[in-house]
Parts: C-alpha cells; structure tokens; sequence
C-alpha cells in the first residue's frame, strides 16, 4: 500500500526518532532515572512563565470563536506585526507585518519555502554536519541535496568547497547557525563572505539564489557571542524561526518565516508562501499559540540553565578525555568518537547512555550529545561517561598528552 | 524565484481564501455588520465551554514541560487511545491507539496518507461537487486527479460514473460526507455499493485502492440522519478527522488519522505515515491541542445553532424561489444558480452578500453559502437575498410554478 517514494524513508527511520522511542522503552524497564537520554532536542528548561500566563488571560479576555479561529494563512495580522516590530527592534531591520508569515515551526516554514521555490532538479546546498531532516524536506518537492563537506578542526563552514558546489542549478543554500549538531555560531565575517560569493555566483550565472537560514537556536548563545542577523548581509535571505526552543514550545508547532522586500519578486514569493501553507494542509500556525506570540514576543527561556549544563558537561568530558570544540550556542556537543561512531553509541547504550551518531548529520567519526536535560541527569550521567572513557582508554591518552 | 509548479496555483488562488480576504476588507469599509459573509467554513458556534477549560486546567495542572513538548510523531498515547476508545464505544469498531495518529486538522492528515501511498502518476478519485484543495494535495505528491462528474439531482455520487473511471492506476478515492458543499450524508446503502465496486476492482486489478474518509463534518448531521462509519463497510478505510467543526477549534489545527488494521499493509501504512507528519515539517499534533483532546474527546458544539441557521435560511431561500436540495449535514447550502455562478457571485457581491462558485467545488451552476455565521447575520441577510430573487425574477417564476 505504501508509495515506493516512502519505502528508503520508512527503512532508514529517523535514527533521533528511534533513539528517542527506545529511550521510552529503556525508560520504561530500568526507571526514567536510570536512562541517560541525550538524544532528543527536547527543551527540559519549561516555557517562561509568562507564557503559560498568556494562555489563561487570552483564554479568558479573548473572543473564543476569535482565538481557535481560522485566519488569514499567513497568520494573524498583529502576530506578524509583533514579530516584525521585535525583529526591527532588536536588529535594526525594516520588516512589515506583510514580511511575517506565521508556520508550524520551523520545519513547517522550511517546507513552505523549498514548495515555494523549488523544481524538480533544483539543487540545495547544505553544510555538514547538517540536520538530516533537510534532505527529506528539499527531496519532498524533487530537489536535490548537495552536501558541502565538513570542516572537522572548526565546524565552520568549508566555503572553498561551498563555492565549488555552486552551478546553475543551485536554487537554495541552507545554513544553521548556531549549529545543530555542532554548536557553533557563523560570525559576521562568515556571513560577508557566504554573501560576496553567492553574489558573485548570481551574477556570473545570471541566477537567483536563496540563502535560508534556519534559526531555531537563534537565541541559544553563551559567553555574549552575538550571533548576526542574517537578512542584511545578503538580499535573496529568507529566515526560518521557531519558538520551540526560545520560548519552549516544541510541541506547540509555531513559528515563523521572513520574507524581505529585498528578495527577487518577493511579492510573488510572499503570496506564494501562502498557498503553500495552505495546500501543505497546515493552513496556517496553530491559532492559540500565534495570540500568545502577540503578548510574549520578547519571552525568552532561562539560558542560564542551559548554560550551566554546558559548562558542566563540556568541563567534566575534556577531564575524562574527551574531545570536542566548545560550543557557542545551540544545547549539543559534538564529540570525538573514539570508534566509528555508530559502534561508539551501541556501546554507550550499554552504560544506558543515549547519543545520536554524527553519521546522521552526514559527519561519521562523532556523535550529538543534546544537553537540554535537568543539571541533575548530567550528575547522574557523569560516572558512565567516565567509564565510558576508561573503557577506550581516553582519560589515560590524555594524560598522556598532557 | 518561485517555482514553475507554484505559478499556477498563485494565478489561480483559492476562490473561498480570495473571498475571505475581500470580506476582510469589505468590512473595514462598510462596517463589519453591513457585509454578509457567507464565504467561508469557519465556524460562528464557539468551542464548548469544556474546552477552554480544559486549556485552564492542563496549563494549572499538567507539568509544562510535557505539555509544550516533543512527543512521538503519531502523538501523545492518552490522546491516541482516548480517541480510539471513543470511536470504539460510538461506532462499535475496534481500533486501538495503534491505529490513531494525531494531525494538523483533517488537511494535514489528507497530506499525510497522500503522502504515504501516492507514487507519481497514481490515479486519485473524487466525486464532484468536491473540496477543490484534494487536487492540490493529490498534485503535491504527482497523482493525478480523476473528477467523477456530480449528479446535480441528488448530489449524492454517481456509482455509474464512478466505476467506469477505475484503473490499474487507482491509487485512492476521496470521500467527503457530510459533504462539502451540497451538505448531503451518504446512506449505509451507498456506501456499501461504493464498497462493493472497490472491492470487485481490487479483484479484478489485482490492485489495492485506498477509500480515504474526509469527516470534518462527522457531528454535523440533522434530523437524526445517522452518517454511518465508514471504516467497517471497506477493508481499505481511511479516515482524516478534524476538531475544527466538532468542536470549533479550526485555527489550531487538531485532528486524526485512523488507519485500521483491516488496511493492506497497515503497519507499514502506520509507521509510513508518522514518517509523513514528520519530514513534511508538522513533526507533531499541536501538544496542548491533543491534551486538550484526552479531555474532551466526546465534546461537542451545539449544533441546535446551526441548525436553526439552516431551517431559517432555507425555508427563505426556498420561499424567495431558488432552488436547492435541504442539506441533512456540514453548514453549506449548495443552491443553483439563476445565471452563471462566477457572474452571480459577482451580482450578489453589490448587496454585500458573499458566497463562493460552485465552479470552485467543480460544479458550475450552484453557489456555496456557508451558514456557520450568527442567526443575526443571516436575519440582516435576508432583505438582500430577496432583493437578488427578484432581480433575477425568481421569486416571479416561483410564483408561476405554484
């Protein structure tokens, strides 16, 4: 009964899916305490409270039919008008409410986009180590995923071989920053030079080309790492946001895309992204949680938290030896496996330990580490890290090196 | 920068959405009481009082974290099971929650199945008057859309033309009852004759065709009609379900599949279609809709509201002379047009009164008047209908007949 089309999908299954279903499982027989999962992206740090308070006032002031209501597919127009106002507000940019478009997501606003623009065989660039998920999303409307290959001493992007992917086919570039799976941040430096080479590209091959860049960690950063504010680096720049992790909200499906006025035809791109909202079967972001975005805009989840975390994990890690970059923003490391690292997660399942394998980030030789968990499962998860050191001789290398 | 295979669609945007935003409009310059907007399905009846307590309580009771979080593909268990076993108690099926997967409303979940079994030249069957979204979704996944010509007498479907339309590339039949827009139900006795066909094809093919259930309208039945379950009568059912009429939430986008295990394939199909939910970007079900769900599953809205809207507007409509069959469910009045019907729309736009063509449902001749609006509004309403009878002399002619 399935479609041919889905049968690689449903054989290769999301490997974070699955983990996250056996951690359920594990869960289940050895007690929640007893499993170390980190491997899921699920914030542990709750919503503000201001949130949650939203939700009773609109609940209670609002007009119900008005609240779970349908509106314009776009979104609400004082919804769009408060995401557009923060934005200008905090990065000097000059968005409308018609820039906003309101989605289940990010994931839902990565899907409208690539319906938007993409025909078959046109290529989108991505770079490892990516979120695998942007393969899925760009083959749904017969696109083709070209990989940049990764810069394992920085996690940077290799932007001599971004270059070297570029032809006339190139309809989309996406980039992640700060980074899953790898947590570091693109400076403004970067960011001038993706721009100088894509304009350059867009001139010699007479193309458009969209730069989509997918910001759910946008307000996931430590140690005061500004993390740039894409659209005025480049003009064809379209933003994919989510609340999920700033506002945690996950569950809730909303976000939002931004369309500037710089982007070629962008009226055209605008109304498009509507239609496609709406032919996706979304219809438009769930209509609660769009009149908590007019009240809690400016909301952001205790960072501190994850912070701390970092800091513990990241610390405690390199003592055991350990090896991996600190992270700027995002709430994973991206670490070393001493193995190939799908070996390295089924060992480390052993000690109830559950990671992701860089190999579903298109980087093999690491593995995700996602530290959006309670301070106290990180204590508890620090002794089988050790061994898990000990086990491949780690801690007595470093020694060693030091 | 927009796809070529999204040009079609921005030129040919939907009739219902084009209206919804004219009367947006419409409203702001003569006054929102002075514009009768019968355009589009969203429902005037609010949400059951249990509902927004529901959303009370969950944010008072329930742990934020969980609430706002990820959960499995499919949904939250309780929330799967809770509807299962109210489907069971109400229809005397047997699913488990195996068997439900949670969606973003019932287009979200027509995307999902679509997604699921379509491979491109699939062949999807849909008796008109129809939902003109179906071929976007069918075109998403490169089927092709196969339109059973409407029988304008009944608008019950045409078995005759039905069946001659079955291929070796039948993928899918969509069926939508009570219907959208005649408001028709379909009897146990045609749904065992659509029964009988698929299952003889399947036979004679050596294929397997997928009748897909669109049941937005389920609770929406009147006079007692009993709109019988579908899923007993086929062994290849599927149901895409919706909250945004049973309990007036169409703005967060909560509804279900069940996909039952009678259905070739089914734990493929199941697990297939979780896949869907996630690499099309919904990932999840709005997580405090399905809590809200696990509390409310056998809720409903008054429909004694809507039903006074029908009695009243049709004995008018009847009694000014036009012509249409009484509706037995959904909150549509499909009436025949006097002229053609994108010129009529035009015609009754000058009185303010709003409704959509039924070439939009691909049955030209007729006008959609949805009366999920206020008593008032149809009351205020009244006087133009009139005045557009005897325009057209309508009223004249009834007057000859009798």
């Amino acid at each position: 009964m399935i479609a041919d089309k889905m049968r690689p999908l449903v054989e290769n299954n999301s490997a974070i899916r699955a983990m996250f279903e056996e951690g359920k499982k594990m869960a289940a027989e050895y007690g929640r305490e007893n499993v170390y999962d980190f491997s899921l992206g699920n914030p542990n740090v709750p919503a503000p409270p201001a949130v949650n308070q939203a939700i009773l006032d609109i609940i209670r002031e609002e007009e119900t039919t008005y609240v779970h209501g349908y509106m314009s597919n776009a979104g609400f127009e004082d919804a769009r008008a408060a995401v557009a106002q923060s934005l200008n507000r905090r990065f000097g940019t000059h968005f409308h409410l018609e820039n906003i478009l309101m989605t289940v997501g990010a994931a839902g606003g990565m899907n409208v986009i690539l319906k938007t623009i993409l025909d078959p065989g046109d290529e989108v660039l991505v770079f490892a180590p990516y979120f695998m998920e942007y393969g899925s999303y760009v083959r749904n409307y017969e696109g083709v995923l070209v990989v940049v290959p990764p810069d394992t001493d920085t996690f940077q992007p290799d932007l001599k071989e971004f270059e070297k992917r570029i032809t006339p086919k190139t309809k989309a570039v996406i980039i992640n920053t700060p980074n899953n799976p790898a947590g570091v941040v693109y400076s403004a430096e970067t960011l001038r030079r993706i721009a100088a080479i894509l304009l350059e590209k867009e001139e010699t091959l007479g193309t458009q080309i969209l730069l989509i860049s997918d910001e759910p960690y946008r307000e996931l950063a430590y140690d005061g790492v500004e993390v740039p504010y894409v659209t005025p680096f480049y003009h064809n720049t379209v933003v994919c946001y989510s609340y999920s992790k700033s506002l945690s909200l996950p569950g809730e499906r909303i976000g939002y895309l931004v369309i500037p006025q710089e982007v070629e035809d962008s009226r055209k791109v605008i109304a498009a992204a509507a239609i496609a909202t709406r032919v996706l079967g979304c219809v438009n972001a769930p209509s609660l949680m769009q009149r908590v975005i007019v009240r809690c805009v400016d909301e952001q989840v205790n960072l501190e938290a994850y912070n701390r975390n970092r800091e513990l994990l990241y610390s405690s890690l390199r003592e055991y030896g350990f090896d991996c970059i600190k992270p700027e923003g995002a709430f994973y490391l991206f670490v070393k496996a001493p193995v190939d690292d799908k070996e390295f997660c089924q060992a480390c399942k052993k000690h109830r330990v559950l990671l992701v394998p860089g190999t579903s980030f298109a980087c093999p030789g690491y593995v995700r580490i996602a530290y959006c968990v309670s301070y106290e499962q990180i204590e508890r998860a620090l002794p089988a890290f050790q061994k898990i050191a000990e086990e491949y001789g780690l801690t007595e290398k470093r020694g060693k090196v030091q």
